[in-house]
């Protein structure tokens, strides 16, 4: 169960309107790494979980925080456009290009459709959509999977912290930022915990017998492009992270398979097959099927 | 630039026709996490690489062997519809149940869209999109990225590969579980290479000064859900994975701040307020425009 | 603020495993009109929420408990799925077309992507998007949204009950439905309520002066198709549930206005016109600009 | 079957081009409750409904002007870009930045994909998609979701009113805003009909027994956020609108039951389960499975 | 405007229900080439149309057609379904595994969001989307759109009617197949005329100037795979088909030019760079903004 | 199997950076005729194919180039994004409203997503959809949709060159003007082979047997508007295309049959329907079925 509290977490109230931020801001509520992403991922994440104990609790324990990071973006977005100008008829418009430039760069949808308010959509308007989540119920993957998004998500806020100068609105950011130091530790702690605990191993997932893999090919590094340098890597040569292997480097492809030859489907399929074929095939039963139907 | 040769990198011919496993492939080659990803997702890495060397190389040199996975799954898609049955006119279907729910299960667009053939589309025929692909110009929080995708990868292999019996279809399996196992290894890698040269650290961004974030909140775990357990893991107490802090637990969340008061748009916007407010501002200007315009 | 208990509101267990039943819930899950459109939708209209007090409160009050609605849909389709059968290596599936009838049914993602666990997707697979979403900032149109969106999430849960037998399912299905018609009753209670106090009215949004409409056509039905029967209705004379007009019915279309003639851009938008024209403005500087780019 | 006339129900023709202003219009074209999804919903219904007369009758009278409007909104759409600049060798625009913002503001895709056209798309590009239609089959419920959207789509309009001071446009907005007036009037009006008719009750299904929902809580407003103001309303005491039971206020949700335990599924799912349980399962025929696959 | 009459192009009534088979002519309802599209992309490029007379009538003419058609399958739709095996009461579905895979093939969203009705989705149940619609401006590019859409919806309906032995779909399907082989004849004959007519030529845009191509590469064929045949076709030798060539055969790729080097931006994109770039650039301007903001 | 070489094609290197080019270069990149599209549809097609040879082997060899030109623009787009402005910290954009216009231009998740990098998106920002592809198996119509893609390619292009006065981005606009040049020119010349060979032809699929059409109707113009002038084309007398018939014009539609009467599906579908048929189908097994379960 959920449970709401009028609070924030942390302030969240700009110094003045800019339109052109509130729109910007949309990406990390509502982009492919925004808050949505993040609460909707640790829920289903913690619903799919197969052990109870700490994993699930942290899932559980950072889930609904990040619902609460929706909620003050969506606040802060709504008060960066509260006072925002609307359209045409401000004489300020018609007289001051840069005001103009200020409206021109004014969302659209967040005028007209949210009438000053903040939307579940990305800085260029694409809905929020749950293609962005991962829950696979192995935790390694998954938790790597939380890693990179937290990574993408400091990555962006710092990025957007640069493009202000309101000082509520940086004061926000640097309060994202510092939770997106945590969370970013915390799941690399996590990852390291499960392996360490022998529940799950690199290559993911650890219960595939590697035995029913094309072993040969299970540590080369073979280069389809013409670069050398990759050659010089630790991915190269030596161990292997997982402790099972060393890197084998391969400059060039070896020579592959011959194809298969290309498929002839049923003639009812229409498709564009040499004529013999069809011939020989509609002779049959098929050619029957053909005409009679 | 690409170049294209008539092979394949293994061997990938079915036993038999298996339009129901024909579907469920699609989920690896046009799927969140398939073939086209992580091809399309190096390809942007690499193409917005900020550094020469051996880091983009290897992300060329995986990018283009991704391709001709897509090219085996696709190959071998084709194969599996090659000779499954179309419709309703053959007898057999009439006849024996166990082969109607085979013929229930065959994909209608494989059927009426692609003639037998391969698509775009994951195994709930969802069209592939770009949503899928991370490519931020961060190395480190891209080679996660990567990682995490080849993990999901495989598993989704590990888990196809058990829904099968065919035999040349678990031989083309076995062959990506291998690559999939040294794709994860070599990220992992790359990503510790990038943190043991200095190009980037934990926490992702690097190059934003902690100074700026809200520092007390940047080991914090605080627990936004009733469990107890997860102060127990190395996540909740002990020093960092970034080596700059040491992880502390609040069991509760402390109260939080006031939320702003609600906005109040400019009338023109047509949203519900409290009257008086409203009439006060319609006083002046804005009255006038809605009563002139 | 949102926090979690690692409670359900109800009990939310099934008798037996049914994986093709587990698809059928994704639809009210993370479909259109599923527990994630109106947690979301309730939660975006809070936080744009122009007045304090009890219609902010409310929203707050239903939004959070909907959340608790998307859990318990998870953890019941997690469990449908929890022994439901995997592959092709069960012997039982072999000799028995009617669990291979079954296991046809399963959804592939929920296998291979979940592992045997819930996603943000609806019963088709589609994932979750918010353009599924309305929240406008005007109570009176988001509230009659809202007691749709609550219509539409009953008649589906409705719908499922008929198609399974397990106890334990319908039940999770019974509070469901109650909650429904408790949520429906509230949003019409409130629609009304707002008009009641005089801060919205119909035709929304009240706000705009009427006198800037086309007056001649505000209460006129006109009929678009050859049916006749659409005059018997209340809305094709008599009082307006405005209070504000009276229907007229206008049995065909008054003649049109003529079509405004053909656009024709700028040549360099290199769209068909007819050449004269191509000619005539290519004349001047634009054909200038054409040739010597 | 549908027919065409080349007329427009109403002027459509703007004082001057305004590719700016164009974009915005897109929005009530092709967007989430723009022309295209009237037109289709009511099309969809109508296709649907299960009994002749009056009210399918509507539907198509209806549906058939929708489709209209997306005409006549095209038509505009093309006249604003008929005259607008098209890229940078205008001297103008180096010369006058005001100039400049208005072409920033150009939808590149209005330019170079539509060749100075309409589009069917929302305001940010965002193409229309059939996610947005509403056509259950139960006529309250979907005339509920009718009327919702002739507020939303008047709404809309009445922002973009107050946005371009452009006669032309003003007098086809006028136009739209007249005849929102009246469907929204007329959706009303009909679900009431529905009623008085006996054809459908609140709650929605009424079809459904009530008998078999949890009628504990079918009229309990629980609350799950801190705010206790929306215990004012008429929706937290006193009789329901569907008149069958009385509002109860419940000031904080009750304990609620106990999760179930985490499932644990087919270990070859890969899942991260606690070990002792994969081996267990794993020592019979599962485990053998996994080995001699 | 549009006008709408009760009547049907053709007969449309299944012999008996079939849930499955409606399901497959959703394709051909609501997908990429299904009746929804063609009926928008010919709206869409008559008002876009930017000359007068035969053109754009006939896009108008067909284009209303296809609205019907929508009518006319949306009909069939709820048909097939009117009668069809709603949920697992039926003692039927326990005892006859056969009946059991047709229930299993049933489109849950047909039971559940529709009521038993038609959707405007495709086969696989992803939303019509408008990113199907294809409406330039240029009549001769489109006219080609239209031709390959009339050929892919004949395609697909072709396929379709070996799928079932209904004679009442049949009927149809004969009939929308003659629609398709007259539509797919106008549409050449159309881009023909065009061509006769002089309004534009192949390559499109033909008022776009030759001389501003490179030149030397715009009769090539320049092999990017290592199969030869390809050099046999008219594609690789002869005249071209504008009248304004010669193809050449290119056996392989010429070599390229060198890569501009990776690119640096600004040091507060925190992308990964290599270390002294970073700390030259940070040294002046740059690293003060990067530590005083 | 795909290679990859690190050179490109052509020259592709700006003068100056343009962030706002940048956003606009994506069309044709990552749009609906973008060129990850083509790359994708003729790889598809080639996977598809089902004869061996020339096409197959033509198929391949453009197949490979086009994602050449996908790593062209991306590369392009890279270097226009380099050096342009990112925030507001930069003086000149408080000062000087031009360069606020070109900021303002920006597209935000080139910068906070992508940290200047090229985006697989189109000019909005929407993601590359497969929903884009074409590859059915049936030459002749695949053919054609590939003639269509390089005309709306190469017309955006053209479109694009006009937008801009940057020699170095003209230089690599003029390159893929010339390869669509002979790319449309070679699938117009392999679709004539094919119809010459025999392997297909007009109407497609021309394996489907005309007889099983409506025949009264495949060579009927029937005009569903009010136009005249359709009348004068070629389609619409004399001989067809196809060979096979003459066109004939209809100028208004025939009469139509009468509508079948509207469904009254399973009243546990709860849709609205008349209630003497509803309860006279709930006295019997239905009914109680409605009140047992």
């Amino acid at each position: 169960m959920f449970f709401h509290r009028q609070e924030l977490q942390f302030k969240s109230k700009p110094d003045k309107p800019d339109a052109v931020f509130a729109r910007k801001l949309q990406e990390v509520l509502g982009g492919q790494y925004g808050e949505i992403t993040v609460a909707m991922q640790y829920g289903f994440q913690s619903w799919n979980a197969h052990i109870p104990g700490k994993y699930r609790d942290l899932l559980y324990g950072i889930g609904a925080e990040e619902m609460g990071h929706v909620e003050m973006l969506a606040t802060m977005i709504a008060q960066l456009l509260e006072d925002a100008p609307v359209g045409a008829v401000e004489g300020a418009v018609q007289d001051d290009p840069s005001v103009a430039a200020v409206v021109g760069g004014m969302d659209v949808q967040h005028a007209i459709v949210a009438g000053a308010g903040a939307r579940p959509v990305d800085s260029n308007g694409n809905p929020w959509t749950a293609g962005y989540v991962t829950a696979s119920g192995n935790m390694l993957a998954d938790f790597t999977a939380n890693a990179n998004a937290e990574m993408q998500g400091r990555l962006q806020v710092a990025r957007l912290y640069h493009m202000t100068d309101d000082k509520g609105v940086k004061d926000l950011l640097s309060f994202l930022l510092a939770r997106d130091t945590m969370h970013q530790n915390q799941w690399i702690a996590a990852a390291n915990e499960l392996r360490q605990e022998g529940l799950e191993e690199i290559p993911v997932p650890s219960t595939f017998p590697q035995s029913k893999e094309v072993r040969e090919v299970s540590y080369q590094y073979i280069n389809f492009s013409d670069g050398a340098h990759a050659s010089e890597g630790s991915w190269a040569s030596g161990p292997t992270p997982d402790g099972k292997g060393q890197f084998e480097y391969v400059a060039e492809p070896p020579r592959g398979v011959e194809m298969p030859p290309p498929t002839r489907p049923d003639p009812r399929m229409h498709g564009t097959t040499d004529k013999p074929n069809v011939m020989e095939k509609a002779t049959g039963v098929v050619k029957d099927a053909l005409h009679k139907e």
